[in-house]
């Protein structure tokens, strides 16, 4: 048997049109180099699975397989396990987000359940507004679906409820159809900023009015430093607002296991194209999480990564005070992975990361969250996978390559 | 906390016009009744998993959390991990069919695969070509993403080559766009035939000057009963033809892993695409496989299974003889799950479905399986699942259904 491989073909001419939305994702590819020896990263929003009590999650795993295997091993149904669904309200109330089983659909990761609703709802041509920045996999999403991506801009407190009217007149105006504001309020991806709770009544206000759908992506809510939760807007309008969930970043992404809470009447549809993806959610992956919300003291463990994340957050804080070049501002998280930084005006992002690798620091350029070109002299920093010693030496370099860049630009 | 219902939303006024395309699968709603008390179904394809060793299945997956749990529980590579791509060959190899690792690409099953696939290939209208009857996952995959389904005629050795011509032709004559043939060619879902060794050579050939490509689906090609395989199309054109394999069949479904191997100049594209869905496949799973095939003897437990399937179909065939009115033929697989039942003249397969159930059988009746309304008259058997006793009760509990139909037919 001869092995070949496969230069050229003659199928790569048939691609759709929607094939060159796919771009390479910022993220994923310095990914590659913060697997390189010495390097820190400040890059990927990975949780530190050290928190989890790996010895006792293995005899979990083992006494599933064992007495459930035949189950675990089988296919399952298209929604996901009725006791997932049901546990997954039980997390959900946890946060103080109202939600029954019924309207619970799990899927490979809230990723999916995005890439999902977005198929559903959005003709190619149609438009989700989202925060400016946002999440780099929500951006892929759109483009691969052919949706247009308009950013509402966004301060400390979260997105600006004036701005989204704004936009929306705009985009009215010139006969587009906004269907989505696609927003993620806690801890926000990548900014680390949270939607203040006087906003939040009127952002939901302002999409029902317009006749536009939310899609309310939650990953981080339960990872706040305080404890506190602020309501969702699920909450406040559960009918108008698409609420996604992750296991990713509260117990383990290597699962995948995420889901997404939709009104009755789309619940049907939702599924039906979640089993055109996947027929059904991993039962394995499904029949874990639930052994691990049901026989562990879960929530103890959260508060355990909460404390770990918050003294990341501090340790990230102290550095970029102490290191960071003057006129660089950054965003004050109350929880979650990351912090947004800005540099001093006319520094490049992009010029600052190439510098950085060679310093073996390496963090996204904030030109990665948005569709339009913006964000050219921002970054985001992950406080989440490195040691506070890690991220303070992480953040010296990165003030080392700012320094350079600024001594460039005024060379 | 009140939790409510939500009864209706104005969400679903937004719909793009690709939701109308999900429509109920009739395998996953016969599924509900499969679970009813006392019946045998026929329905569904799942494997046997009792050929598996549950307890050292057991062992394996508590050591791999407790050894590499912080790996496996993580984020990975978003085309799988390398040792996977590697085994995957390994199993191809076993097959007769070469591929090199970097043209693997993971995914959460074979469906995945081939929705990420029409996705990249098929604008809205493009025609996908495939063999009627059908896979019933396919057609929804097909019909999610608006392409449209022609089907070609196959007889008991297949897809039938100078069909396949006359379609192309006349799709070109009324300037309807071919983008793809979809085909299963090793005992087929739902007919059980197999595409002759002489006719995949003219199959590629035929595609590759009419400039189509080819999605090859080949879950079923190691449950070969006397353990001789055919060569691939793939093989055969690797250029041009997308291959899909499954660990559904041949190991587990519940841990949803599946793959395609495609030419170097779509690998990139269809990694992008399958991040954008679900970041990365599940870590967790794809470490389970690599133990389950480096650990354990798997060819003999596929063999095992082999036996169990072959056996299961020679009672089948047997009760189909013995209880199915005059006038019914089936067809005689060569391995699979399936065998493809067409009824006597003007005996529709809904109706039989409907009184079969009365009598505590169920299977899936056969317009399920295109998308043009054909196959009233026809209907799918899995024997995969039942015992040979069972399968020739839940036999001859058809034939009686059978019977009644053509007596409430001449009625």
């Amino acid at each position: 048997m001869t092995i070949t491989s496969f230069p050229s073909s003659t199928a790569a001419g048939l691609f759709a049109a929607r094939a060159s939305g796919y771009k390479p994702s910022p993220v994923r590819e310095v990914f590659d180099i913060s697997m390189q020896p010495g390097m820190i990263s400040l890059a990927g929003g990975n949780p530190d699975l050290s928190v989890l009590q790996l010895d006792a999650l293995a005899d979990t795993a083992a006494e599933l397989v064992r007495t459930q295997g035949l189950d675990a091993l089988q296919y399952g149904g298209g929604g996901g396990t009725r006791e997932l669904q049901e546990l997954i309200c039980a997390v959900m109330a946890a946060e103080g987000n109202p939600a029954l089983p019924a309207n619970v659909q799990v899927t490979a990761g809230s990723q999916m359940a995005l890439e999902l609703l977005v198929k559903l709802f959005c003709d190619p041509g149609d438009v989700i507004l989202a925060e400016g920045p946002t999440y780099v996999g929500a951006i892929s999403v759109f483009d691969g679906l052919q949706a247009d991506v308009v950013h509402v801009p966004m301060d400390d407190d979260g997105l600006i409820p004036g701005e989204l009217e704004r936009k929306i007149s705009e985009l009215a105006a010139v006969g587009k159809r906004v269907k989505l504001l696609y927003t993620i309020p806690n801890f926000h991806n990548p900014s680390g900023v949270t939607l203040s709770a006087g906003r939040r009544a009127d952002v939901v206000r302002i999409c029902r009015e317009a006749g536009l759908a939310i899609i309310e992506d939650n990953p981080y809510g339960m990872l706040s430093f305080d404890g506190l939760y602020l309501p969702s807007l699920h909450q406040l309008d559960p009918e108008n607002v698409f609420y996604l969930g992750s296991f990713s970043k509260i117990f383990s992404p290597g699962v995948r296991v995420g889901w997404a809470v939709v009104p009755d009447d789309v619940r049907r549809q939702l599924q039906l194209a979640s089993e055109a993806t996947t027929i059904c959610p991993s039962v394995l992956s499904q029949m874990l999480v639930q052994e691990y919300l049901s026989q562990t003291d879960w929530r103890q463990t959260l508060a355990s990564a909460g404390d770990l994340y918050r003294d990341r957050c501090e340790a990230t804080m102290t550095a970029l005070a102490d290191f960071m070049p003057a006129g660089t501002t950054w965003t004050v998280p109350g929880g979650g992975f990351f912090t947004w930084v800005t540099l001093p005006e006319g520094i490049s992002g992009e010029d600052v990361m190439y510098r950085a690798i060679g310093h073996k620091v390496v963090f996204v350029p904030g030109s990665a969250f948005y569709s339009d070109g913006a964000g050219d002299n921002q970054l985001r920093i992950a406080f989440s996978f490195e040691t506070p010693e890690r991220l303070r030496e992480g953040v010296r370099r990165l003030g080392l390559a700012t320094a350079e860049s600024i001594q460039g630009a005024t060379a």
